[in-house]
C-alpha cells in the first residue's frame, strides 16, 4: 500500500510499504483522514527523538473499518471509526486510578523512539487495537472525526477548570487549540469568554465559534481591558494557550482572588511566575496534559455541533502533497491551523 | 398607590394601601412585573402559615428605579432592576461561609408570620433595600427579569450537581422548574439531555428548550428506555423536580452507578428510597435548596439567550385580574405554567 | 492440603482438597489468618445465592509467599502478603475510569455462583494472581493484615465524605465496620466523632478507639442530644453504618444544613426518607461500596498505628473449629466481631 | 494603660496610652499574651508600609474579657477569649461568597496605613469588635491560644489541599508555619510526612511534632530522596512554606504526576517555574493565603492536642522586654519560632 514514509529527517516520500499486521485483536482502517499534527512536524527534523527513521507518521485520524481479527465481534467492515493517538497500559496506578493521560508506560502510535516503533496512518491503511477504537455517529464527516485528538485536548482543559455557570472565562491564545478552547469553556458553562490573542485574523475566528469579546493584546493592555470589562473584578478562570511568561502572566493578572489559571501551552520549559500574586491571591494554576477518556464524549459534541472544528481545517490534501505541505508548515506558515491528510483522494 | 391585598384567606383585594417607606439604605421600585409563585398560591388559603393578611403577596419581580434613599449612590431614577426575593442575614455561619440559602434568619418579601410582615410586589411600587437590588443589562425584557427567581433555582440546582463536558442528564418532571433545568444542565455541559414526563405538551416544550430526548413515563417505561439509550450504561446524572416516590425512584434507577440523583422537588414530606441500589452503586443523591447568590449569572445568561424563559410565561395579567387568576390557578390549570402580574397595566 | 469445605448449605467439613494450580501469573500463598466474613455467613445458608456448594469459602486473608507462577519476579518465598478480596476486570468503563468497586465484571475469591467458582482462603494455601497480591511491612501482623478488607470499606467511605479539618462527625452504629469508621473520619480530619448506637459495650469499644462522645440511642433521643453537643447546629457529616429506617433518619436529622451522610450500611433494600428535609436543607446522601484501590493506604494506616484493628479481633481459631463456630454466628453472637480462622494451628 | 508602642520606625517604647474606646458592640479584653509576627517585624523598620508611628502593633492575643459594650450580651467579665487579626468586611463578594480571606476591605488590628490606625494587643488591654472574638474552652492556656493565627494558616493551606487518607506529603521548610503544616497535613489524613529543611535543629522538631521522615537538603538531594522513599512515584502532595525558586522546584519536583503543591511561602516576588513539567505532568499548583473562618476549629483542635503549639513558643517577655527582642528579631535569630509578650507580667 502506499504510505508517507519518513526516510530520514527532513525526508518524506510517498512510497510503497507492506500492509499492516492484523492480529486477533486488531482492526485494519483504511484511512480516510488523517491530521498534520505539531508533534510530527517536532519529529521531521530530529528536533524530538520520537520520530527516528524510516517511520510513517500520524496518530489523528479516522476512517473505515476494512476487517478486524478474529476476537473482534463488535465491529464490522465499513463502520466508520477513529482511534486513539495514545494506547495507555492499563496496569499501572495511574491507569488503574482512572488517569491514562498520566500512564507510566503510553505508547503513540506513529512513533518510534529506541526499540519502539509503531507506524502511523499517514498510510492507505492502518491497524489498531480494538480497544482504542471509537464507532463514530452517523451524519460526522470523517475529516471532522480525524480532530478529535485536538477537541479533547480542550475538553479536557475545560474539565479540569472549576467552571461555574455564568463564569466569565479568558483564554490567551488564540490558535487552534485555543480556538478548540473556548468552545469547550463555554460548553462547559461560562457565559462570557473573552479571547486574547495578538493576531486579528484568529480573533475573527475565536467570535465566530463563540468568543464573546476580543483583545488584541498588541494593540492594548489586556489586563486591564479583562478588569475594566469585569467591572474590576477580574475573570473566574483563564485558559493559557501559549505557554510563555507574557501570557502567563496575563492569565494570572487577569483572574480574580480565588480564580483559576489552566495552564495548557508549554512550548517554554521555565517561565517567570509572580509567586507573590498566586499566593497573596490564593490562585490555582492547573496543569493540564492530554486528555483521560473523553473520546467518547467529544465524537458525541462533534456530532451535534456543540463544538465545531470545521473553521480549523485549513487544508486537504493528498499523500503525494504531503512532502511539500510538510516543508511548508516546518517552516512555519501562520494562516495554516489543521492540515489533512487524505490517503485515499 | 393600588395593590393586591390578601385581606382574609382565599379573598384578594385591588385597593388603596400607603406608599412603602424608603429607608436610607432602600430603592423605591415601580414593579413592571411580579409573578405568581406556587407559595403564593399556598399561601393564599393559609396552608403555608407564612402569607397571614392582610398582606401584599409577591416576591419574583422587576421594574424601574423611582427614586433612592440617602445612602444608595450607584442608582438613579429610572434604571431597570430585578431583586432578591429572599434577603439573608449575612452574620450568620451558614452566610459566613457563603452559604446564603441556608441562612438560619433570613427574611423573604411579600411574607407575613406572626410578628414579621414584609409587604410584596403585587403592587404599583415596593420598597427593597439595595443590597438585593441587581441593575438589568439592556435588552433585557422587564417581563422575563421577573423569572430570575424561578431560573435560579434550576441553575443552582445544576452548579451542585457534578457535570461533565459531554454528560447524559436525565430530568424527571417538565414543569416550570424542569423546563429551566433542562437549560441549565444543558449549559452546564450536559450534551444528552432525556426528559422524562406524563403530559406530551410539556414534553413538545422540553425539546423546544433544549431536552435532545423525551420519554412520556404514562407510556413506556421509562427507565428501561434511559437505559436502552444509553446502550445499558445508564445517565450520568438525574434532576428530580417532582418530588414524589415513583419519580425519585426514577431517578435513581436512570442512573449508572457512580451517578448523582440532584433532588429539586419535594412535595411529599417522605418517600420510598431503595436503599441497597443507592449503597450498592455508591450513588449520590444531592439536595438542592432555593439559589446561593446566582443571580448575577442567571440575569448575565438570561440577557444571552442562554436561558429562554419565554416558553414559561402562559400569561400577563394587570392588578385588577388578580383575584380571578389566583382562583384559578389555586383551583389548579394544567395549561398555566408563569402567570405574570403587571401592575402598570 | 486441608480446606474448610462447604459440602451443602449450613454443612462446613474440613477435608483434603487438591493444592490449588498456580499458573504463570499466580502466587501461592500460605495462609495463616483468614477472617470469616458477614458475606460468609450470608452464603453459609444459601441465601445469598453466591456460595454454591461445594465451595472453600474465604476471602480475608494474608499469609506467607510458598511460591510464584513464572512471570513473576518481584515476590520470593517467605514474603509476608494479603490480597485483594475483589478482581475486577481492567476492561470496563468503570475500571478505566478508576471506580474498581464499581467494575461491571467483578469477581470475589471464595465464591461460586453459576458458572464461576473460585475456592477461598478457608484452607492451608490459596493460589491468586499477583496483580492482586500486596506485600506487607515488617512488623504488621497477619492476623491483623487479614482485616484490611474491612479497613478499606472504611477508608472509601471517609474518603467518599467531605471531610474539613475540624469538622464534627456522627457514627451511627459501632459494629465492626462503624469501629474502623470512627478510626477513619478521626484520621481524615475531624476532630470530634460522636458514636451512637443501643449497646453501651460497642460504645465503651468506640470510645477506647476514638469516638470523642457517645451515645446509647435506646436511652436518650439521639438526634436532640447531637443537636446539643454542638450548640444547635448539627453535625457536618455522619456515617450511616447500618442501613435501616431509623438510623438512617438518625443520621439525616443529627447533620447541619449542608451536611453529607454518608450511607455504608444498606440490611433493608428500602427505607423511609424524610425527602422534605433532604431538600430544603440540602444535605447530600452518598452511597459507597467497598473500597477503590485503599489498599496500599490502609496496609500503611494500620501498620503506623493510625488505625488499630485488635479491639475486633475477638477469636482467633483452627480451621477444625469452623464448623462449630460458623455455627455459632448464623445462629447471632452479639460478643463477636472478627472471628479469625488460622489453617497451620 | 502601659502599651508598647512605636514612636516611630525602629523605636519601641513602653509608655501609657489612653484606655481604649469600648463601643456598644466592642468587648474590653485584658491581654495575657500576644505574639510577635513577622509582619510586626517587617512593620518596625517602616518596610512594609503598613505600620505608620505612632502605633501599638501585635495582633495575635489572647486574655480574659474585661467588660462589653450594651449590645454585647453572651459574653461576661473574665471569659476566655481570643480575636480575630482580621476584621472582614461582610459584605463584598468575596466575603458574601464564603471567602472572607479574600476580603475586598479587609482590616488588619494593630494596623496604621494612610488614613487607617487600629492599635494592638501589645498592651495590658484591647478593645475587639465582638463579632470577631472567640470563646476559649476549659484548659487552653491563654498564650498557646495566642498562636491561633499561625496554626490557622497551617489548617487553611491543608483545607485547601486535596488529601486522601494514607496519602505522603511533603512540606518544604520546617520553620513556624511549616512545623504547623506539617501537624495539619498528618490531622487531614496524610499518614507519611515528610519535612525538608537545611537546619537539622528544625528538622529534629518536625520529628517531635509528627514528621515520620526528614531530609537535610543542604546534605543530600532532597528530590531524588522522595523519590526513592516513595518507591519511584513521588509524593501526592506537597507543602511549600518558604517561597523562593529553589524550594518551589523541590516541591514541584517532589510530587507525583497529577499531584498538588499548595503555596504557601512567598518571600520572593517572582520565581522560575518548570512549567512543561508542571503542564506535561498535570501538576496544580494551589495559592493559600491566610485563613477562612477556621478559628474555631482551629481552637478546638488545639484544645484537644491534635495539634501541639508548645514547641514553637521560644521565649515569653514583659512589655518592658519588648524594644530589646524587637530589636533582637529584627537582627535576627535563628533560634527563635514564636516570643510571646505577656503584658500583665
Ligand atoms: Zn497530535
Ligand atoms: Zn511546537
Ligand atoms: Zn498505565
Ligand atoms: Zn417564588
Ligand atoms: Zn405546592
Ligand atoms: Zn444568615
Ligand atoms: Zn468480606
Ligand atoms: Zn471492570
Ligand atoms: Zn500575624
Ligand atoms: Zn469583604
Amino acid at each position: 500500500m502506499k504510505a508517507l514514509l519518513l526516510t530520514e529527517y527532513k525526508n518524506l516520500e510517498v512510497t510503497d510499504v507492506d500492509e499492516p499486521a492484523v492480529g486477533p485483536d486488531d482492526v485494519l482502517v483504511q484511512v480516510e483522514a488523517c491530521g498534520i499534527c505539531g508533534s510530527d512536524i517536532h519529529g521531521y527534523d530530529g528536533s524530538s527523538g520520537r520520530r527516528i527513521p524510516p517511520l510513517v507518521m500520524g496518530h489523528e485520524a479516522a476512517g473505515n473499518v476494512v476487517r478486524t481479527g478474529e476476537n473482534v465481534t463488535d465491529l464490522k467492515p465499513g463502520d466508520a471509526v477513529t482511534f486513539d493517538s495514545m494506547v495507555s497500559c492499563g496496569q499501572c496506578d495511574f491507569c488503574r486510578s482512572g488517569h491514562q493521560n498520566l500512564c507510566d508506560n503510553r505508547m503513540v502510535l506513529g512513533v518510534s523512539c529506541g526499540d519502539y516503533r509503531r507506524h502511523g496512518a499517514f498510510a492507505e491503511r492502518i491497524s489498531v487495537p480494538r480497544r482504542i477504537v471509537y464507532r463514530l455517529p452517523d451524519g460526522l464527516p470523517l475529516e471532522h472525526a480525524a480532530l478529535v485528538e485536538a477537541v479533547s485536548v480542550a475538553v479536557h482543559a475545560a474539565n479540569v477548570t472549576p467552571i461555574t455557570l455564568g463564569d466569565t472565562a479568558v483564554v490567551v491564545g488564540a490558535g487552534m487549540i485555543g480556538l478548540l478552547t473556548i468552545q469547550a469553556v463555554r460548553a462547559a458553562g461560562a457565559s462570557r469568554v473573552i479571547a486574547i490573542d495578538i493576531n486579528d485574523r484568529r480573533l475573527k475566528v475565536a467570535q465566530d465559534v463563540g468568543a464573546t469579546d476580543v483583545i488584541n493584546s498588541s494593540q492594548v493592555d489586556a489586563v486591564q481591558t479583562v478588569i475594566q470589562m469585569t467591572d474590576g473584578r477580574g475573570a473566574d478562570v483563564a485558559m493559557e494557550v501559549v505557554g510563555m511568561t507574557p501570557t502567563v502572566q496575563t492569565a494570572i493578572e487577569s483572574v480574580r482572588k480565588g480564580g483559576c489559571v489552566t495552564l495548557v501551552g508549554n512550548v517554554t520549559p521555565t517561565i517567570d511566575l509572580p509567586l507573590q500574586s498566586v499566593v497573596t491571591r490564593e490562585i490555582r494554576l492547573q496543569g493540564t496534559c492530554g486528555c483521560n477518556g473523553e473520546y467518547p464524549q467529544c465524537i458525541d459534541m462533534m456530532a451535534r455541533g456543540i463544538i465545531d472544528v470545521r473553521p480549523l481545517i485549513t487544508q486537504k490534501i493528498t499523500l503525494a502533497q504531503g512532502p511539500e505541505w510538510f516543508d511548508r508548515l516546518y517552516k512555519g506558515d501562520p494562516d495554516q491551523m489543521k492540515v489533512i491528510v487524505c490517503p485515499q483522494t
